[in-house]
């Protein structure tokens, strides 16, 4: 499964702007700004959202999460073969909101792949996205935590974090798509994103906390 | 929230029998033999099929699991306040395969309180459900994790553990609708609950993995 | 495993001013002021050096944490086994920084009683006094988490939550010793808990922090 | 803080044969064997024996775990600092059965070096291998968890991912250390991993549960 880049991937995340008919509503905002402008969306929906949103709204959907479990005796949890089922194309893994064990994204990956997912893993630093491109994710975002929710873009606070690990996942594995994430609200953050070499953003509360996340939607796409 | 009881609630876990379309299949089934029998049936779908579920199957449907926060930065995480916008009326909490911390289940159950949620609780023994009684939960489900998926069922393999529970429970508060599970799965067994003083019965693989679901769900429903 | 009651618990947490020697001549200070005064004084060293200070000071020494596991291979673990050989009498349990799934709470009381051991339950709430009094350990430790290293009292800042846990408790099982914490500093501070109704405190940074613990330790005594 | 390789890396676990005074005795059973054969030999001691064993016997020790946090309110957890003040040279890090976050290990790497301890990274398959590698630990330990405590050594039922991990780490950093363990109990084991470019080996069963742990060891070191 792959996505078309440059891309920009809203994580709704568990917000109360985002829940419930909500979460419909800013899927589709998602799907008319994508149909709008050419660029590609991707939309995380709420996990219990997961299979009404990716069923209703023609855009491709990431679980936020995954549990690195084979199908069975696991109450609660979210296995990759049910998100398949949901609809969704994939996930996003070790999330600075829902951190991993090595071993399970290690797992989480390579079940991916048989599965034909896309898995986005979020790290925190250049030595982690380095440790991760080992894994052969499809796509790793470098969020610095301290910037997530922020409104201080790291394209800006900290590009350097940005160029470095686009480098040196690069350079373990050319195929990895790299992204960033944390404080991007606007086209010209994303515009500095793409500079710096990131094929794309991930991004949350600058959309669904925005007062017209429509207007904040069309923004970004202009920095692709 | 109310719920009628006595009461057969089906968990459909993380199963690759019960994931997708079979998650919608089994829920309408459910709805299916709960017309006919007027029995009193509550399905738990997969945590990612949630709202599509609830939406789709005209049958009270729980969370499988909630997390017990509020909403905002969480990513991967399924909040009361979700879950209801979901579609849901409750949640099962703290199931043998998804433990929680004491604190936590006490957050949870007073939350899904001002929410007008159904809180079903899960406990391993007689102390246990007793601690748990004094949090004040919708409801408790005594589960002797030896025998979850067993095929033995818990009202026949020890039913002082389910008599006991409910005495321990009623003594502390009797609004607390107390119920059993593990190894469930004829209406003889749910009719030996029943005598034992449950007041419904929790039950998974014994549906999800049976041939002719609909058939099982009948033969329960004999038993109440 | 009885503990003398009025009881000074201290926990010296894993701080820099308590860890290595420091560990060791906080617990000389502690047995020496025990000795002054005869007030009793229980001692939680750093967990690395639990051993080595229950042997080398003649003080009560309590575990920082226990994990819920038989004696096997888990590496890294604290076993209730080991604790007892390291010379402890027994473990803090469900510290608010080490929190604890409701099941293990329940498991490792009932393996401490077989081995004659002390177990003191922290807890955050009245509720969740009151279901850890089912499950009937040695102590309840009540402790607001706000107020922890607050410096603000809680026999001051919350006096009801003491009294209410006091009688709560006691209503279960009168045989629970019930402690009170968070923000205890001063001899007046544990007088007022005491007259609350506990029969004891728990505390940390308001000696391990303080200039001269050896007077700040004389002092708390003053209040029992 | 270096440590002379080859080299055998006793873990004691939490067992019942190695708590207590017998962790004592198996450090100093180690120590002689060290002396006799003059093949470095470093002890992994129960984590409440830690500075005891450290104190008492003068042999190298690790942690068997560390936390991720820096000193301060953390009860019940092992952090770095106090680990050194203990008198341990470095701590063993993501066991299989204490897993840790991938930015956890990152961490505690990073903070070991500047404190001057020594890590040992255990993991279980090539591509884990090459990830920690890139987070540049002193050492790392190749271990199936399938073979663990099964008396079938790694280096003989899976000679593959041992060369594998030792050629795809010394590839990113020659400087860091391979080991590899699980099932090792004999001399000629040592030896066949030493053959396949490991540069010593991670063991606990074969030596703690033997009937004679000092035959056991003097085999052992026969194999370097």
């Amino acid at each position: 499964m792959d996505i078309k880049t440059p891309v920009i991937i809203l994580n709704v995340k568990a917000y109360r702007e985002s829940s419930g008919a909500k979460d419909l509503e800013l899927a589709k905002i998602c799907k008319a700004v994508m149909d709008e402008t050419g660029v590609s969306i991707v939309y995380c929906p709420q996990q219990v959202d997961l299979a009404w949103v990716a069923r209703e709204v023609a855009i491709p959907c990431l679980a936020q999460h995954a549990d690195p479990y084979s199908p069975g005796s696991r109450t609660g949890s979210s296995v990759l073969e049910s998100i398949k089922d949901a609809g969704a194309v994939g996930t996003l893994v070790n999330h600075s909101e829902h951190r991993m064990l090595v071993s399970d994204i290690s797992e989480i990956i390579q079940k991916a792949q048989t599965l034909d997912l896309f898995t986005v893993v979020c790290t925190n630093n250049t030595p982690v996205s380095k440790a991760v491109a080992e894994l052969m994710p499809s796509s790793i975002a470098i969020e610095p935590p301290d910037l997530i929710g922020s409104g201080i873009p790291v394209s800006k606070a900290d590009p350097d974090i940005v160029s470095n690990s686009v480098n040196a996942v690069k350079n373990i594995n050319e195929d990895i798509v790299v992204l960033c994430g944390a404080g991007i609200s606007t086209g010209e953050d994303v515009k500095a994103a793409i500079e710096l070499g990131a094929e794309g953003v991930l991004l949350a509360s600058g959309v669904v906390k925005a007062r017209d996340p429509k207007r904040v939607l069309e923004d970004l796409a202009t920095g692709i």
